[in-house]
């Protein structure tokens, strides 16, 4: 299953072999790693190094490791880009304008793409959420829905490394915007125009009209960062 | 510096804690890291849990380990995203398409906003690639080029995120899309033909039209992709 390594930087050496197994297709979406001990023994490394490796493949949410059990390939990934990308937005001395400018790219995108591929089902999920909006006035839970709006257009794409983008964007904001989706909800009158809005983006992938879809999200967006940016 | 560490995922804290320095602005770009003895002391956990941590912020590209002097932050992030996305890519299955689906919205979205804010000193970075272009007849070198004024347009476009991002798919294009850039070549009439659509996102920059620089981004994407998919 293994080669043994031999070079300098071991653990990077691992991570290749651990990597030319999945491209392979020998190791697939949540199938058990060989045990750190197994993997000592064919890799002729130490232990240590495996362990290195490993912890790093855990922290980019690729693997994750069950108490007694072992180490696994995780079966979902849409959360593997979030912790790079947000420390490497803070030593970069990015602004948050810089999220809310990719936030409108990818979000934009998405609408148009939901518009083509959006199902049925997908857009009965939409309709309840919209429902759900109508009918509430707690700010709080009035920002779950909302989140929950834009991560199943993002879904409808069907373009799984835009998803991904999405939900490590989505994770930024809630880190480095100082209170996002709620400055936006202390004004009373913004819930009906919020509630407009979406309803707009709703109707235009149930019309499956990428431009109108497209210019509703824009629309929205455009709306919110005045918020969010203050 | 730090404080104990008290939980049972160690390497998790430690990786917390050093992120919360570089939040608060106590570690910055191109900062040397406490050693890893020091660590040990003051965070009271093991080395192993230490340099499992350390290891894993150097495989996401945040911290690089110079041999006998110690660890560092990294003065360039613009790579950080590459690994874990391209081993997310691997695992989920996902196919060329949508990394052809997602370099079209990235770089469309970066002619528009390089066309904005892109400086004389690059317009003239571009136009030196633009004679070099047309000097060449050697497919490999003109590879090369194509990359660099693609590359060129993106840092244009001022937007970090967006940048790490487009930087993370032209990695994924070299590894999974066999011979991107390089099956187009094989035509001899497409040269002119590249060379011209170049040239028509370069006048677009130069006339500061946002508009005009997306619809020649994508005129040419689109001829491109063409050849990818094949």
């Amino acid at each position: 299953m293994f080669n043994p390594v031999k070079n300098t930087k071991v653990y990077e050496q691992v991570i290749y072999q651990i990597k030319d197994m999945i491209n392979k297709g020998v190791l697939k979406k949540g199938d058990k790693l060989p045990s750190e001990r197994d993997m000592v023994e064919s890799l002729q490394v130490s232990r240590t190094s495996i362990r290195e490796a490993l912890r790093s493949l855990e922290i980019i949410g690729l693997i994750e490791s069950k108490q007694g059990e072992g180490n696994f390939i995780r079966s979902s990934f849409e959360n593997s880009l979030i912790e790079p990308l947000s420390i490497m937005f803070m030593l970069q001395d990015s602004n948050p304008g810089e999220i809310l400018e990719l936030r409108k790219i990818i979000e934009k995108e998405t609408a148009g793409l939901a518009a083509e591929r959006i199902t049925e089902e997908e857009l009965k999920e939409l309709e309840l959420l919209m429902g759900k909006f109508k009918e509430l006035v707690e700010g709080e839970q009035m920002v779950s829905v909302d989140r929950e709006f834009h991560y199943k257009i993002a879904q409808a794409s069907k373009n799984f490394l835009i998803l991904s983008i999405f939900n490590a964007i989505s994770s930024l904001m809630e880190s480095f915007i100082k209170d996002a989706r709620k400055n936006i909800l202390i004004k009373e009158e913004n819930k009906e125009i919020l509630y407009k809005q979406h309803e707009n983006i709703y109707k235009a992938l149930l019309n499956k009209n990428p431009q109108q879809a497209m210019k509703a999200m824009i629309e929205h967006l455009d709306f919110t960062n005045e918020y969010m940016t203050r």
